[in-house]
């Protein structure tokens, strides 16, 4: 059962020494921009590949609009916003005709990260380093010059697994502040008989998601929230997993487990161990089809757009079994 | 080998009666928003699984930035504005400490249609109408309220196969006008040995992307370009195919085949056929690796970026062999 | 007194009589796009130039940043979006320093009419028609062929009024849904001993702003408001002033005084009128000073951002005594 | 006669020389934002009223819209993008009639310095230092917490003085790489009979802007162009004047007259003198009336738009005879 965090769980001291543990530095070569991507083989693909039994496939996308859940809680965030080039209206009122053909086009602008994304690994820094040990002077206003998102375009492909801790609970939704620990993970992932394996896209639905499509937002993007416990990147960090992605907006349990940081699982897991993090999934329909069938695996396929020198993307993550 | 075509192949009516030939309104009923995509079922998307054999993933995506092809030549269309939100050295500066976290954030302004993309079956019309036979007054300032990009966000995944018209020629890209008629599909098809199913995403493959990312952009994006004719408005029709897509910005052949319209193919497949397109793919890659093991089709994945009410979508799309 | 209106005050009879007896259309010829700013003449500025005797200058602009009033209440406005290309920690990160030079550089996204605002003369249609007798449809997604805010961008000088309607009552503020008559026009007026002419730039403040400006925005930016009543459209008509402003984001008294129509007073003013008109101004330190010295007109410089083809335009305007 | 810079005129030592003999850090307190704007005293600007004799209005702006100046030679700047949120063909399909009424609505994006603009004093660097020694990490991806333009919202009113160099030399344009002296700024005040005063706002006209007008842009922002020596900043710091403006994209002669830094005029005029500096305005018009009538005075009301922490701002400057 998720343990209900107090702020004072652990000090800088700890949350240091869980980085140095979790230290994936120069793993993969000095020049590395892909993290524990890597551990992805091409046999892990064929394999996952083997998952699609049904021919069933789930959209794990926010639609992009001015509906999203920013409410100016984070940074500057905001919802995105999309406005028309040309439209039907133009089209009908014989404004185009000039040009032989009637269309529509359009425009969006939207922070990276508004809705359903993945962090890149220029996301999260420790000190004056990201990943690798790349300097953070190397992410300036023209972007990111190293880990960048466009650096994986062709790399989020694989088994995905669903972890449904809500379900695996038995309850609608976690509460905020409900600290996901290891023995959640590994208990669900029991219950569900589903192993975790070296290359998964580990999927955790903690059930916020759903909850929040009924009741209103509220501070969904960057209020608080249930997540996973602090402990949990040295679970990630050991089983080795490729990725990890949430149904929250930040896969973190908030209020947080100390007072000196602000989302110190990021700290340790995106510059340390270099893994890819999802946030903002829509998971509820998986689900569903999940407990159904009893099937918690599946082939995953969640190319981000490659902005270049993107620190996140937006995407439209796919499940099919 | 592909005509060079001459602006006065046809008029509008034989665009008219195309048209007519082609119609696919009322299909899959008065509400549908998907049109061709509905042709791929589910044992497709299983045997296309099967198609993994390699664990080998392409992405086929242009990186989003601004040396896009966008030049002004097409409407009001840009190339991607891409801009931080924070930065790495802000972090350094030690500007955010009192956040307690050190990260970057970032934005992006783009039309839906710069870069590599699907066309949604709202962008074009055909008089008053758009797809399934709706009103293009549907579309307004405030977006497609039918056939946008969003109705179809779980719908893009099948079998892939790629027609490399330019290698079957023996050439690195066809010219500017070059027509790619019925014949040319076939032989392709014929030459590679592979073959052209129902529910089959086909990627038709001019050499252009290649040639354009060597020497220049140019006229790409709105100009001439080599492409399909007008005439594979009723094989794509007659074959049931869930969708085309193209290394050129238009797919269809420019200058076009008559002076009576613009993008006179457009006027018919979208919204009559009802399919959709993909556009600016960059396929060198893939290609060469189907040349290379003789395999010309693939799994495949491009799910789009569901902007609500969007006549397009930017996206990543993945050929997985 | 200003009246509580009632939402049945009258019909579109009365709208449609009252569009009628005000309209100024063909009054500057066939082409004019510059309405009742005509009324300036040269002697007028002139005049109004002598108005400058303390050397004392006023902004009446809110501020351009994400704090301003939009909360969603109408259309698709959303607060200015202000980003950074370049900044200071970039700078002293030394990142710039190849270029030999160290700079900030910033962007700014906005709806023309978030904040203080011209709304052009394109703004606003009655029936399918907009000033001038123009057609609507000349204002389409590429922006206005007419009436554009760029077609005045020498022409917002000459003498400006306040009427400063809270003071006169000895309020703060007005409350929503009061509604200014031609009879408190005219008695503030009298009282504050300025008269209004011909060409005049008719300041009219409600306090509203300085109220929301202290107690949060609300329902300020398209919710209900003090203002305007229907039956000053035919004062504006009369007086033959230049342009009116308001603290308030819309003018006119909400909720309406009539359920048939959304803004009437607006289908008039500036479709017939062909008035200008000047919204969210911050009118509370010109007002102070105006109380303090007696003087109540100014000299007045307002110049829009000739966005072309702008149906509004942020501004800065000036008040100069 | 201007002369033809050479890109070895000066070397780092005599622009910090420079920059140490126009210090203005600390003349008007340790927490002044607007520099040489404090030099116009009320009593200049009832004076500057009285140059108003004609009432002849002029815009100095060049209108913003996708036909502006930039190609991409500076930093990240674009032309404005005007794009629209509700148009006349929405309105008369019908669309908004559930609304009650028919209106357009618009939003633009546009880098603050895309086209006539002013500088804001956090613009521009000395090391690590910008206007009156405040740290240059003011300026990060939030904007700037000081120098930015809203702090100078109201300061922008005085006395214009058109210095046309141009004009003066006989020639329609400056050539590029044509440095104005000194010598030549006295030269034409002179010739023209017309005296520089504290406080005063001086534009210089080099007839570059008319020229690419008429041409075509090429290279006139960010490229090389005609422009105002290194040695006048000391004729600015002298003459104690409140702000400079030109009609290039930068003020200073391009290629610069050192090799090693680039726009050196602009590290010590903005950083130490305190200048405000107004770039890309049009005064072709203006010039002419001067011509003719004589008088090369006027009164100058040049309010930037106040984007909370802008850097820059662009603007519609006023010149009123």
């Amino acid at each position: 059962m998720p343990r209900r965090n107090t702020e004072k769980m652990f000090d800088m001291a700890k949350l240091r020494q869980t980085a140095e543990k979790c230290d994936n530095w120069g793993r993969w070569g000095p020049d590395d921009e892909a993290g524990t991507l890597n551990f992805i083989a091409p046999e892990d693909i064929v394999a996952a590949a083997g998952l699609i039994k049904k021919g069933k496939v789930f959209s794990l996308a926010l639609n992009f609009d001015n509906q999203g859940p920013q409410v100016g809680l984070w940074g500057n965030r905001f919802n995105p916003i999309h406005t028309m080039l040309a439209t039907g209206t133009d089209a009908i009122a014989g404004i185009q005709d000039e040009n032989g053909i009637r269309y529509a086009d359009d425009m969006v602008s939207l922070p990276l990260q508004c809705g359903t994304q993945w962090d890149a690994l220029g996301h999260i820094f420790l000190d004056d380093k990201m990943w690798n040990g790349y300097d953070a002077a190397l992410v300036d206003s023209n972007g990111a010059k190293k880990n960048g998102i466009e650096k994986v375009k062709d790399k989020m492909v694989g088994r995905g697994v669903l972890l449904d801790i809500a379900r695996h609970l038995g309850i609608e939704s976690l509460d905020e502040g409900m600290a996901i620990t290891i023995d959640d993970l590994d208990g669900c992932a029991d219950a569900q008989g589903v192993e975790i394996r070296r290359g998964d896209f580990v999927l955790v639905r903690t059930g916020m998601m759903e909850q929040r499509q009924r009741d209103g937002w509220g501070g969904y993007a960057g209020g608080d929230a249930p997540g996973l416990a602090f402990e949990t990147a040295e679970w990630i960090h050991q089983r080795e997993i490729a990725a990890i992605c949430c149904d929250t907006w930040g896969c973190e349990v908030r209020p947080n487990e100390t007072e000196d940081a602000q989302q110190p699982w990021h700290w340790v897991v995106i510059p340390k161990i270099g893994i890819s993090m999802g946030e903002i999934f829509v998971m509820g329909k998986l689900a569903e089809d999940c407990a159904d069938d009893g099937v918690w695996e599946f082939f995953f396929c969640a190319p981000p757009l490659p902005v270049t020198g993107g620190v996140g993307s937006p995407l439209n993550p796919i499940a099919i079994k």
